[in-house]
């Protein structure tokens, strides 16, 4: 048996993204066009000279870690939302957050790089991660090598399989108008964006019922009623970010 | 300013892989399609179970340390072979080993899962990944998240731009002959298409001289004279592996 000692790594950045919470949250990157973030770049690397040439770059990897289930650790085996839930298959078999090393790898789009008095922040959209990750590494995106067009992906079915009607009352158009004009982030496409997706656990599925949902520092109150999905209202328009 | 403790991680497995030197290893994954090896997965993550369902993916991403390049440190800004090692871009820009968390992303094809006496195996293809390399995470490849095809690169050129003749000569085919009887392993096509993708760093490809290349155990000379290589020995066939 061969035997290797732990390899300490340190967080090179910090995620501050859309999503508070993990109920929300895209099950894969790129589904969500409008859910934005900016990675905020840590000492020792926060320095220009860093990122330089990234922007040629449309896309980014990102190697985090997966610091909402780091406490829970790791099992075995999983059952990966693409089987419904239900059917067990190893941990290496999956993109669960529950695995012996907590990192994850997910591909975000680059629509920026920002020098400010405060730090460097790369400017992020498309983005699955939650607020606050600690990140390891980004990488580019480098189509070429990275883009295996003809993967076999063995049970995952094509996304969207699913996608939802998103309604919502003049109430809460009314409260995204105003949001949106405050911050100018585009809070109506990104809940629309996140719910057409369906993010309540398979087991919830038959159920009428309401829910509420962390954005940014807004709660969404919304609710299910079979293939249609009732935006009612957005508290916390008003808060100071 | 916000700080971060390090995170220990630990190996989950090894690569075994034809690339016992960096010399040769191809730039990118997926280009040498003869370069294969094993991922041997070590406790507690030698489990049949914990890659049950693996086998349903064409190909896996390898999470890896690049135990190479430790001992060297980290540079803010590198000259990455893309740009013929001339132009300088930040360490975030560059897919280079020499990083603040040296931690590697490569994908690999699967060819397959063995349950051996001596351990559990994933058997790979188009490997980029030199022996002994440390792995900290496998994860299937999910074509419809990770292969984003509009994907726009920046400075990086089409791969195979510079594809070398590549000629054995009558001992060296003899030798490939052997070794192929001996071990089952696609010498000959490995020792074309590296070549094909010239190893040889930037600074040297004007010259005409001999250069030595380590195979799984054994050496491979060669001579480059312009865009023609010319393959004239294999020493140590007969080794014991």
């Amino acid at each position: 048996m061969i035997e290797f000692p732990a390899h300490p790594i340190t967080p090179i950045g910090i995620i501050h993204s859309c999503y508070p919470e993990k109920f929300g949250i895209p099950r894969q990157p790129g589904l969500v066009k409008s859910s934005t973030g900016r990675l905020e770049l840590l000492p020792p690397c926060d320095r220009e000279e860093m990122v330089r040439g990234l922007d040629a770059f449309s896309h980014l990897w990102i190697l985090f870690l997966f610091h909402g289930a780091v406490a829970e650790g790791w099992r075995p085996m999983v059952r990966p939302p693409w089987l419904g839930g239900q059917k067990r298959v190893g941990v290496f078999a999956s993109r669960s957050p529950h695995r012996p090393n907590p990192i994850g790898l997910s591909v975000v789009r680059l629509t920026g790089i920002s020098q400010e008095k405060k730090g460097l922040f790369l400017e992020l959209a498309e983005l699955d991660l939650l607020d606050q990750t600690p990140v390891f590494d980004i990488k580019p995106y480098v189509s070429y090598s990275d883009a295996v067009t003809d993967a076999e992906c063995g049970f995952i079915p094509p996304p969207r399989m699913v996608q939802r009607e998103v309604l919502f009352t003049k109430e809460a158009e009314e409260a995204c108008a105003i949001y949106e004009q405050r911050t100018g982030r585009q809070l109506r496409a990104l809940i629309t964006e996140t719910l057409e997706q369906d993010p309540r656990p398979a087991s919830q599925r038959q159920q009428v019922r309401e829910y509420g949902m962390a954005l940014w520092k807004v709660n969404v109150r919304w609710q299910a009623e079979g293939e249609r999905f009732l935006v009612v209202g957005i508290e916390g328009v008003e808060k100071t970010e």
